[in-house]
């Protein structure tokens, strides 16, 4: 951590810093420069919360040096991690992994349609909304438990697995008995107290990134759920709030080769939700596959244009066949497999 | 809502759109342009998800004309809602109502402190986090239940009401039993389930709006709440997200007037959080209150420097003292008291 | 200027980032963390460009520490600077200072009449565009050196002065001739053959914001004008692009503080570009004077149903009237007076 | 185009919109809502400003429904429009673009040094800058009209083809003489004045996004050139203006395929300046060729650690080889080659 001070800043503020620095049991290092004294802290920086520094007197800035998530960081764990999901599923190696389904369970038949069309085209985890967060209170809220159960009969039928959202610490348990791999949607990345839920169980976790929030909030977002000693995380960007009106979302595509290098958990790319249009999701999934996603979650219903939720997102089954097809080949071009 | 056709849409799918409009129980209306044809939707488009017009062949894209949320707008309620908190306080009339305190409560001493500052200077609310929401899991996360007793106990000392935030559905029963007023934080506008645990409370919300949110969402998150029979809810604009690095948030002041426009409920600014830095607090403030707004929220500490968190952002007594001059004057140029 | 080597940078890396500085004549200064090797530089850091060392093996990242535009800081230039615009005008100074006029000028009628308008309110300075840049290229662009004769000669017969808006190098000499500020316009904030030939005239200049552009890059800008040897320069801020729909822009409130702190140049907010719609200007020019800012520019025209740009945020003659006296008011609030 | 009325509009009001919509030769279409009255126009709304109409009594907004981008758009041209840029080089077909050369023109030997590098991977166009525009005024601004002959030469002794940005109306025709291809920069997307000039030459035009301008503004700035009768215009996704802080820009991936759907004119992604650093570049380029980009324009040094400006994203010699042979797979994988 390096502690700016400001051009007119007395010795006197300059010593209050660093004893300030020193009672917490860490090192101060001083630079005079021309215009400005400089602080350095010697020590473990994330101990320190920037804002008690930021409060003191003749302080202009402080600047963090390390990425304040030590435990998601690939500077704590260099290797890829790889992260067994069940049945012989895993995200993080050397295959690009698939996750598809509709947005929402509607129903049974059509739940076990999309497993259908989905796993013919070889994909082993089904995705599904059961719980729904939704922007207007009178939209399809999904439907709940019973959701759960469509989902987990269908997968078993296909030896698949379930990734699911969870919206509440109080649904946590009820997801984690029926479902693979617990989601938790952009709009609750900063819900800690549902990070420290899902924290607690021994479930993977498919942790999205905020609409609103930078990549390192994600990974200190993912730091609740490791520090609770759940280690199977797997991130995933799915566009961000921009002043570009043409998409839902923008799909931060830089992103991808960011997170690789700060973080060796792996990165899944959502281009539904990213792009908000079926037309434009396979150029998208392509995009993120070659920018070195290890998975892709994509939305497919048998019939769009009467889905409950989220239609115009979602492929119909040719154009998913399509996409995967695409997928494979931009996968295979960088040496990697699609599972 | 109107809904766009593509250019080389067919007629057939034109006809499907006035199908399904009319399967609904709604009228279509058509208009035949040179280039494009569109069809209204005659009848309460409230009750229809847009996505599902938009995932149908043919459709561009589609428009909503009236505002989601009905029982926020002020079609629906046009007269300024004027909420009444207790201990005869209000917000929403004609006085702005200052809510000022230490961003958490961090024992006995620094809050009673912080209570007899700002009660020094007429505020009749005092806030202070409980359960804090923090970026870092490693950061100081609040005192919890014994937080709330003491915004309990220094509130009444001095006959003030307690606002406080709640980030977990689970601990709606017992905030609400210690507090006068619950607030949603930025990082949970959209976090449904504890929206409807609120919403089934009698409680008084302070709804803020999330950092990556528009406005629309804001009122639609309000919708959750009044729709569940709590009316008496204020929205918060405490900066959003934006390019701009030098302050944490950018204070979205537009936003003023326009919620002012949209709804009949009262609307708050929050300086503290919307520029970081104590020095830029009360321009802000003073703009908020400048702009129209009903209230602000203020983080006060009595020695900002030894503070557990947002310590750069606090006010110390005589700069809250300055302010609370300032805002007097502003609003009264206004035509507006303070309480 | 701190430059933070990688976590594996060798001490190789940290000797030839060291010899580079000292090349350059600087002093280099470093620090040994735990985790991290940094490396300040003692001197003045603005005569590096911080991308030089990004591109060095071994190096993480690069923090500038002093801000960049030397000449337009407070640091250089502790004390507000007041500029004379002529005709008795100031700007900078205890009064704010309104700039008043149609977007475009339309013809002699529509001007004479606005000026009437503004005048009446005690507006000194008349602002109109003659050159306009438009998104499209088949709406109005402006009257161009016919616009000027207009503008000035309704300014002359009133004892105003005449801001507008220069687009392009070629017209600054015949704008310059004619008019008494000359305007930089969002879109041409990084124009810098643009901004160098203002910067050669002795004329006072209006610099805006670009749309896309921090603060800190506005000040760079200006820097531009002010080491050509023009000293009068004053900062406009006219709103952001951010996510939010309902406004054109954004107003980016807090930079009225933030820029007060880092310049000693005027601050002039423009509500009307920056909200778009004649109902949000009166509370969002009110909330510019109460943050601090030096001057308004705002857009009024007698019809405006019948303007021929801007109509729907110019205002008309009664509101722009009631605009007038509640910003005085609000002036007055804070201990200024309104010019 | 169609005009949404206030909910308390009335009939009169209407009645003015119809009437102003008939004054202008085009005819209006009513249809009454419950809650609203809608006004379609019919006709070429491209011909009406909206500002026209959101000015009027009783309206409350103003959506347009054609993209107002005629001359650009798909619909007015729907195959896909191949550009002859010269020595047989194209863009917009099978082939896939690249363009690669150093951020500026340093001197003979730096440029000849790195035509070689990028003439050996099989590129035929060098890209280079001789007029720079800097954000500071202290930075290196290019060697101009002699960076120009540089080029030139250079390009000439490999047989390659010069694209080089013009900053300023005045040197078109200087750059016109010797480049093959004029590039605008993102910070003068909307220099109006500049568009008309590069309009006016023969020239091809590499047409980059503003860092603030979204799409539909991108296709008006193209529409200025095609307006003037120059045809070959490409359009250049370089990165937007975000929250995000960990690279410099965000390359908007979606922009590539929301492109392609609205314009038949090729597409040209740099991953240089969306990311500012050379480890990102790579990822990024194959992700915009993925998703379907025409060209790539790629900064190259033989010694980036020596690069007067943008050395950090700079690829050397290896990284540059390495990207050309990942970016040959990724378009055969979607069955293009690389030109």
């Amino acid at each position: 951590m390096v502690i700016v001070m400001e051009s007119e800043a007395t010795e006197e503020q300059v010593d209050g810093i660093v004893g300030r620095i020193e009672s917490i049991g860490l090192r101060a290092h001083l630079s005079q420069g021309q215009e400005r004294t400089i602080v350095g802290i010697i020590g473990d920086e994330r101990l320190v919360d920037p804002q008690v520094f930021e409060a003191l007197a003749g302080v202009e800035r402080v600047v963090q040096i390390l990425h304040p998530a030590k435990l998601a960081s690939r500077d704590f764990h260099p290797a890829d991690r790889v992260l067994d999901l069940g049945k012989g599923v895993q995200i993080g190696g050397n295959d690009v992994l698939i996750m598809a389904g509709p947005c929402a369970v509607e129903g049974p038949e059509q739940l076990e349609a999309t497993a259908d069309i989905v796993a013919a085209q070889g994909v082993r985890v089904l995705r599904g909304g059961a719980f729904k967060p939704r922007t207007s209170p009178y939209a399809f809220q999904g439907l709940g438990e019973k959701g759960l159960q469509i989902l987990r009969e269908a997968a078993d039928r296909l030896d698949m697995l379930v990734v699911t959202e969870v919206v509440s610490n109080h649904d946590v348990p009820v997801v984690a008995e029926q479902a693979d791999i617990l989601q938790i949607g952009a709009r609750n990345m900063a819900n800690y107290s549902l990070l420290r839920a899902v924290g607690q169980t021994q479930k993977p976790v498919l942790l999205k990134r905020g609409l609103g929030s930078t990549i390192d909030e994600l990974l200190q977002a993912a730091e609740y759920i490791l520090d609770l000693g759940n280690q199977r995380v797997a991130l995933c960007e799915r566009g961000i709030r921009t002043f570009e009106p043409s998409t839902r979302f923008t799909l931060d595509i830089n992103a991808v080769p960011v997170l690789k290098h700060l973080t060796s958990l792996p990165i899944v790319v959502d281009p539904s939700h990213a792009t908000g249009k079926a037309a434009f999701v396979g150029p998208v999934a392509r995009a993120g596959v070659a920018a070195g996603a290890d998975g892709l979650i994509v939305e497919v219903h048998p019939k769009p244009t009467e889905a409950l939720s989220d239609g115009a997102q979602s492929l119909p089954p040719a154009m998913f066949a399509t996409m995967m097809e695409e997928v494979r080949r931009v996968a295979a071009a960088i040496g990697r497999g699609v599972a």
